[in-house]
């Protein structure tokens, strides 16, 4: 039987603490996400050894990692994405091409296996919208042309990255590299996509007068939980991660999001599951590997997640003019927590080693801290001048922002 | 590390499976909780072992209770209390000693040790007014005199029972049983829970505008957890169980519950938590236990049970009529989650037996299961006759009637 206290002491402690450097980070202006995984760098196991995550902390933080990759999918509604047209495909497509090429290249010249590569680019093709859908927000220039492009072109990047790392964590994880399996394992992940994009949302809204007629109450919560929890265990028989699977459950589910207000529910699930899996990511960084080499190639792997969303993300729209092209790039930049669960689910099929698992945290932490100013220098032009600035502010830090 | 596979299985597995038996139960008729618990009790270890769940969902669980219980204090608005004055107050007075007093008496002339009669008597004492007022919701009668009497006892009996629950499962948690430590121990509860309901909501009001200038999006939910699981953690350590912390971290927060839209987003956790909990509940019971000699024990303490509340609630309203007191008591009658956590925290503190165990299980059941339809007899003379049956059908089954 389990033993209350020492758990019920690690939730505790770990929720606060981890709340605490988020809350810390979000006044200086920095992303909340970094503040809790330093968290967990700074007292977990590899740290000072104050709180050493027992397995149903671990736990937790998987369904931590399912539910964030879920609202993300929830967050993505691909009807968005038709209305900016082509120029967010190719956006995307560059910033997923690039990325990868350029970190499968390095990794493969610092002579690492083919699979600790594969996994490395897979994370650098990551763009996390939320960051930078939040500076934009806080800013007021989410109307402008750049910024429509980037949440279009962020559409793109999540479900067509989903798609290669589906494909990719798919092929790792088999013994087998031939031809065959390359071909089969793609067109799972592909199919898989294409039936939760397309067949999905019609079964939605199939449902919809039948869920409205159950008896249980909040029918729509549970039905989604359901789908969320039995995807994310058919994606892994599948040979793909859960995170995969959890993010197109959200996606079949963008659709009905706001009026069955499951966004808002899900993101208390989240508010109260994700601090325990920041923490665990920082908990599970060993900072000893953080050798003479490693931190130069960790600066190389940042640089070149930078320059290749900069550039790839940035060439499909130079004809805009160099300026929107910068902002687009840099828009696409931060990885957040996609590239960090790709590293997660390296780390736990144990096919990276501990120092490519620290090169992805700190390329997601570089770039993910690096964009936002860089964005606000940029986009300071776009700023609205009737809105003044204690106005700003206040929404900035209103609790109602982001619900 | 932790092996994803069985451990996904077992979360999807669980949820679907305990929801579809509540979803069953609802168009039964019946309490959707005791479909959950039926779900474990079937397929659990002591069923037909199709799912052994593992120590993660026993955590997970127990999470459950604790945001359980939190939820519950987050409805018992003290204020509410003040409003339907001391008529409610005898009602939870009378309804928590007679249910514990013939408890307690039939568990020790059953020959059970001491520990084991306070486990099982303090079950008894349980209300769960939750199944109640939604009875009394879907008939729209909440606005009559015994429903109003009703509510307001079910948050003296939340408190005080609490109170009660806390001194024993104190006492029973300690090696001596001298005067000294019944004293200091009930000092401890009643302090407790007088901090709680009068100091912390102060505190709280003074922290509103600090919270609300917060940068961290929604402040308030994640102060609410964290004061939860601190709580709950505080509870253990001075010999309480975590519930009783959760309960009065919840109390602390009723007041500001709607303002900050608390008790959805709770509710959101909830239903996502709570399944596992119910699920284990069932899972823990092994049906195997009930020969002859504890079925006629558990239907004598099931009658008890229901007699003591009729009884002990009645009394104190029986000058407004019999058909009153009837209604009030049938109302305090269903022991529902409160009644079962109440055996899980003995079980787990290795305190009760399986077979007191199956007790308080099969007395919760009983009571949840027969207080509805009484209810629906005795109070159907009240329904407003303006009201169309179809309007009654529709509400009952809405899935916003309970957010």
């Amino acid at each position: 039987m389990h033993t209350a206290d020492p758990f019920l002491f690690q939730l505790f402690f770990i929720f606060v603490w981890a709340k605490l450097f988020g809350e810390v980070f979000e006044r200086l202006r920095l992303p909340a996400v970094l503040g809790e995984i330093l968290a967990g760098v700074l007292v977990g196991p590899f740290g000072f050894r104050l709180v050493v995550p027992d397995e149903a902390i671990y736990a937790i933080a998987e369904i931590g990692a399912i539910f964030l990759l879920f609202t993300v999918g929830l967050e993505t509604n691909p009807k968005e994405l038709i209305s900016v047209g082509v120029t967010s495909l190719w956006v995307a497509l560059a910033g997923i091409a690039l990325p990868f090429l350029l970190g499968f290249g390095y990794m493969m010249a610092r002579h690492d296996s083919v699979h600790e590569a594969v996994f490395v680019a897979a994370a650098m093709v990551a763009t996390s919208v939320g960051i930078t859908a939040r500076v934009l927000g806080d800013m007021h220039v989410l109307q402008t042309l750049p910024a429509r492009i980037i949440l279009g072109a962020a559409v793109c990047d999540d479900i067509l990255g989903m798609i290669v790392r589906g494909v990719f964590m798919g092929l790792v994880s088999t013994t087998g590299t031939a031809w065959a399996q390359v071909i089969l394992t793609s067109i799972e992940a592909i199919g898989f996509a294409v039936v939760m994009m397309f067949c999905a949302p019609r079964v939605v809204r199939r449902m919809e007068p039948g869920l409205e007629r159950m008896s249980t109450q909040d029918a729509p919560l549970i039905i989604a939980i359901a789908i969320c929890l039995g995807l994310s265990y058919a994606a892994v028989k599948i040979g793909m991660a859960a995170i995969i699977g959890a993010f197109f459950a959200g996606l079949a589910f963008a659709e009905y999001s706001p009026r069955w207000n499951l966004r808002r529910r899900a993101f208390a699930i989240n508010e109260f599951l994700a601090p325990f899996f920041f923490f665990s990511m920082g908990a599970r960084l060993n900072l000893a590997v953080f050798d003479r080499r490693l931190i130069i190639s960790a600066i190389v792997i940042s640089a070149l997640a930078l320059l290749s969303k900069l550039v790839g993300c940035g060439l499909p729209v130079l004809r805009s003019g160099w300026k929107t092209a910068l902002k687009v790039g840099a828009g696409m930049t931060p990885r957040g927590e996609v590239g960090l669960i790709v590293a997660l689910v390296g780390l736990q099929m144990n096919i990276i080693s501990q120092s490519a698992y620290a090169l992805v945290i700190f390329m997601t932490g570089a770039t993910t801290l690096v964009a936002p100013p860089i964005m606000r220098v940029l986009f300071r032009e776009d700023v609205p001048h009737e809105e003044p600035f204690v106005e700003r502010r206040r929404t900035l830090r209103s609790p109602s922002t982001d619900c």
